[in-house]
């Protein structure tokens, strides 16, 4: 069953770079939990947004039919991967409807949800 | 007071294992809580998502006419328990209009909750 | 300006009773904040709903013209105090347009909250 | 791409004060995270509204075109700094459309943040 929109947008990203704070600082990650409940492959692309230059993206990532990916932000790698202690926001587009999760992870504790929100969608 | 809708998603889900992480890991649980605030009993099917393989459903839950259910993913059995340690979306629907919050809770500190996020509703 | 909507609802709420678990669960408290941006008082009505047994209120509050009130679910006492280590789900009507957010306070440090989503809205 | 709404609000806020509490409580802070993903420059209002005095605004704030802001509340200066160990609640209207996120940060640990919700936005 399809549900969803196509259009998604995380305001808040900010993934902490090895050069501040304590350890556990260092372990959580920014996910996107992205569902495709519909019969059709899902082609999505995403572009980060950023305070002092230009958007960067598409990153391409194909959820197929009936499947959920959670997408680590940091694993993306093209066309660059994301700068760390560098706030961010992204938009994710769609083909096929689909439903975005944001949420951030520790990984300390076996993928524990540190926060969760859903994402903002556009009719 | 019929309130809600019928068509319900949570793109994040992930219960941590027995072999992941200190014992804190162990102790959380995935809770979707289902008000039906109607006069009659809501049917509600929940389908699973994963990432590698077919859904999974749909499990069956009765929440009466003018009551709440906080349902644990933990402790569906049928059609078959919750794996561990992965990733899965789910997809809610209900014959009436009910409203789904999704929630993470701590069952160390009497049902405190770590996360919470109204979940993705269709018009 | 008016903002908002008139039906809300929480379907996730708990307030940890005495009997349970160590000091730090009995120093959090369940709260929904209510933004009365109007020119107009807001006169709302919260209704209770539980696992097994029938709705409790309505339960009073007025909301001045443009001014926000931080709700705790722990100081209601009319028609009856919110029973601890209980499941609920609320639901929030008011004559005026309002937006709330569900919130958990940790007092412990001067109001910080644990946890925190935006309510569902009815058009 | 354009994306979003022109009006958003946030029920929830609340800076703790230095009087309040151990040293983490005085390390976190409110944020806004506003995405301006659309191509032109967007001129954002921000109103608080408090529980016992009338409304304090408007800040303003630009956002360039395909820019993000993560807007700190303890940052506002003019018309005036937001008082600490108060609760408030705040409107953000725009020109252009943008995307809302609330989030509460704790700086000690290179920004993480312990609370995230998207705000309410009115179509």
């Amino acid at each position: 069953m399809p549900i969803g929109r196509k259009v998604w947008a995380i305001a808040e990203g900010y993934i902490p770079g090895s050069s501040h704070g304590p350890e556990p600082a260092l372990t959580s990650h920014e996910a996107a939990c992205l569902l495709n409940a519909g019969d059709r492959d899902a082609h999505i692309e995403i572009m980060l947004y950023f305070s002092d230059r230009d958007p960067v993206g598409p990153y391409r990532v194909v959820v197929p039919a009936r499947r959920t990916y959670h997408l680590r932000f940091n694993d993306l790698q093209e066309p660059e991967s994301v700068p760390r202690d560098t706030p961010y926001s992204s938009v994710i587009t769609s083909d096929e409807p689909i439903v975005v999760q944001h949420t951030r992870l520790d990984s300390r504790q076996a993928e524990n949800a540190l926060l969760s929100t859903i994402a903002y969608s556009e009719a």
